[in-house]
């Protein structure tokens, strides 16, 4: 097993990363940028190194900083998390080039499954259904037109290195789109640097539905079951579920089986998630993400599987410690996700520094957070404060205690606002609580779009 | 389903019952002592109720005032929580009287299983094995003679009134067993203001484990499993875990069986615990605990049943909502009792106020307790401070995993100090880790009689 591991993150998934890694004895190092140097990771980690600057591109995107960190710690591999550097290609390489492992999957396949054209084609080829749509990243308006046309209105436009809902746009009649073209496809270059963009059908009432797998890298996956993650505001998750509700379980097991069958045909290796729409009987191929998720605790907690530690021994050629069978999910588990945002004023950021801090505990409740009184919110990073997952034996248990934890969570500051309320109105929903909800259900709330 | 609940009890567990109720949609009404006025379930509740000054014996024991703190909050029930009058027939008979249910068994049940050297008897009639003893309370020192006489020193001496490890009194030869006969009556008469005693074998080298059991009332009893409580400092549980370890699963089993016997032999109500000691292949029945017990979180982390959730249906009447097929337990549990006390320090209990309090969170954690930045640690009450409870699939993973959250639960003030660094040593212990500790683990460890 690896004897120090670099976590090349922030926030609570740093901290998630690397309380496996202590129970598993390996030491950890810790990257912070100027305004992480009391975090909560800093503190725990047995080591922690300061990389750069607040902003993310000077830190926490800096490669060559955290590949240098690495090296001067005695770091023999580097845990990456999910969004800054997790997923891409070019650093999984130097961090190999540099004698580092990587705790993901190789470079080659992080280049192939990040390029969402070609994950839809590689998905395509080994028998998945995908949404109609462009087959190869599109060239010129043309082509856009040209497709759009033989597919039907709304389309939506997704950046070809786009994931994780971000750089996507709806298109709803032909007179719209050579402007939305031309902007996705600026906003694509400032955002990911790659103009390239693709498009496919948009599926306005689907729900959200992904499948946790493990990979071994030699063929060997086992899944750990789908996960709901239709609540969603502007395409980024606000409440995730598993197992998903409503959903009948014939259709849930072709999901799951079918994102398998597509982890096998690449040889996947360590945590991955296939995304996919759910459209009445029909599903739908989006994208993988080739990482831990943020919405991982859920599964963990059915399953009794720790993610991070699979991860880790896949990437340390150990192998995974479950196979398919030993896989026997149990009941229901919900997670919520706190943002410092005002929801009344358009879920607006809310900087400041967090006076009283005292989260959820207790029966069946996880918390998986970062936040601490005096834990001071910039607007330099993601607005996720914690994470409250709870477990229950049914759903309709699962949403109360999931109201219960929401609501004894105490947060306050001078200019501090979360979405903890707004979280409570969700689980008090009807269409939420009959499961009848689809990606639509925050926007059809009124609050979404504020 | 009960509309009111009124918690006659404090601190962590007062909190734990609430939650659930909250949960249930049951109101909460919340006691408090003049020293308890900010805590965590008197914010928590819906409405919170003075009973009297910080002295137990004028507010938590204060029958007359919880009862009347009851009546005029409108509740139909009284959840008493443990300690204090939990296993008071009188206060259950009281609460009856005056139209309010008591979550637990009946006054003459708690009557009849109270009397140590009653529920001995009654035990033995239903065929359990117990330790070699007395079989009625003893009346004048030449009985304890000849019963001393006849099983064999060492013995102990246990209040007939006493419970829960306090009242008990080891006897090594016949020339200490004058004083120590005397010392134990005048003991008695003043912690339980009952002057009774029986006599047991003193088993030196024993475990101990019990086994959590619910009742319908109506002879229907399901066993949760056993817990290993060992792991004792002057007979006080301070870490405590499920399954047993290192306990053959057949003895285990037998062992379950038996409290399931006992348990509808009595058509025990509501949830109850039946502790043995266990020696070798030979186990024996101790006593019964007729409420929620401390250590309950390690048995509903390993089954998943919220146990306070079943005390309120079969008190209800609407029986418990599992049958013993449900109960499959899956993983190992470990709960670590922080305490404010200072170890190096004869355990002296440290009284002052909080200032920092982080308590441990994350991936399979689970943390009950009543404490918060700013919370007066004093003198008027037992020392506990959190629960620490951990899961995992097995039982080397589960004591990382509690080293790993023992050492991230950060307490401090000026003059508070916890058992923390000193339950970590517990688990570093090779004895421990092992699985082949006796009660007797602590003491050898030399901290224990400091």
């Amino acid at each position: 097993m690896f004897s120090t591991i670099l976590i090349a993150n922030r926030g609570e998934i740093a901290l998630r990363v690397a309380r496996t890694c202590r129970e598993m004895g390996i030491r950890t190092v810790a990257v912070c940028s100027d305004s992480d140097r009391e975090s909560a990771v800093a503190r725990f980690a047995d080591e922690c190194v300061r990389i750069g600057p607040p902003s993310p591109r000077l830190s926490y995107l800096n490669a060559a900083a955290i590949v240098t960190a690495a090296l001067q710690t005695g770091a023999d591999a580097v845990h990456p998390g999910y969004g800054f550097l997790s997923e891409d290609p070019d650093f999984a390489e130097i961090c190999e080039a540099e004698g580092l492992t990587f705790i993901g999957p190789s470079a080659s396949l992080l280049s192939r499954l990040g390029d969402k054209a070609q994950a839809r084609e590689i998905a395509q080829a080994a028998g998945l259904p995908v949404v109609p749509g462009s087959s190869r990243s599109l060239v010129t308006l043309e082509q856009a037109k040209s497709v759009a046309g033989e597919i039907g209105y709304p389309v939506i436009i997704k950046a070809t290195a786009g994931g994780g809902g971000r750089g996507m746009t709806v298109v709803r009649d032909a007179r719209e789109l050579p402007r939305a073209y031309a902007q996705a496809r600026a906003g694509a270059q400032a955002a990911f640097g790659d103009p390239r963009l693709y498009m496919e059908t948009f599926l306005e009432n689907a729900r959200h539905i992904e499948v946790q797998v493990l990979g071994d890298g030699a063929g060997g996956v086992v899944q750990l079951g789908e996960r709901d993650c239709s609540v969603q505001r502007r395409r980024q998750k606000l409440i995730e579920e598993t197992p998903a509700p409503g959903l009948p379980r014939e259709l849930a097991d072709r999901i799951c089986a079918a994102a398998v069958h597509a982890a096998r045909e690449v040889n996947y290796a360590g945590a991955g998630t296939y995304e996919f729409l759910v459209d009445g009987d029909d599903f739908f191929f989006m994208e993988v993400n080739c990482r831990i998720q943020v919405e991982h605790p859920v599964t963990e907690l059915v399953t009794g599987v720790d993610l991070v530690r699979e991860q880790l021994r896949v990437a340390a050629g150990y192998g995974l410690s479950i196979r398919q069978e030993d896989v026997q999910p149990r009941g229901v588990s919900i997670e919520c996700r706190v943002n410092a945002e005002d929801p009344r004023r358009g879920f607006l950021p809310t900087p400041g520094v967090v006076e009283e801090f005292l989260p959820s505990s207790g029966p069946f409740v996880r918390v998986d957070t970062h936040g601490y009184p005096g834990f001071r919110v910039t607007a330099d990073y993601d607005p996720l404060l914690a994470k409250v997952a709870v477990w229950a034996p049914d759903r309709r248990q699962a949403i109360a205690r999931a109201g219960r934890a929401l609501e004894e969570f105490r947060v306050s500051g001078r200019g501090v606002h979360t979405t903890l309320d707004f979280l409570r109105e969700v689980l008090e929903n009807p269409v939420f609580r009959a499961a009848k909800h689809t990606t639509a259900l925050v926007d059809d709330m009124g609050t979404g779009g504020a």
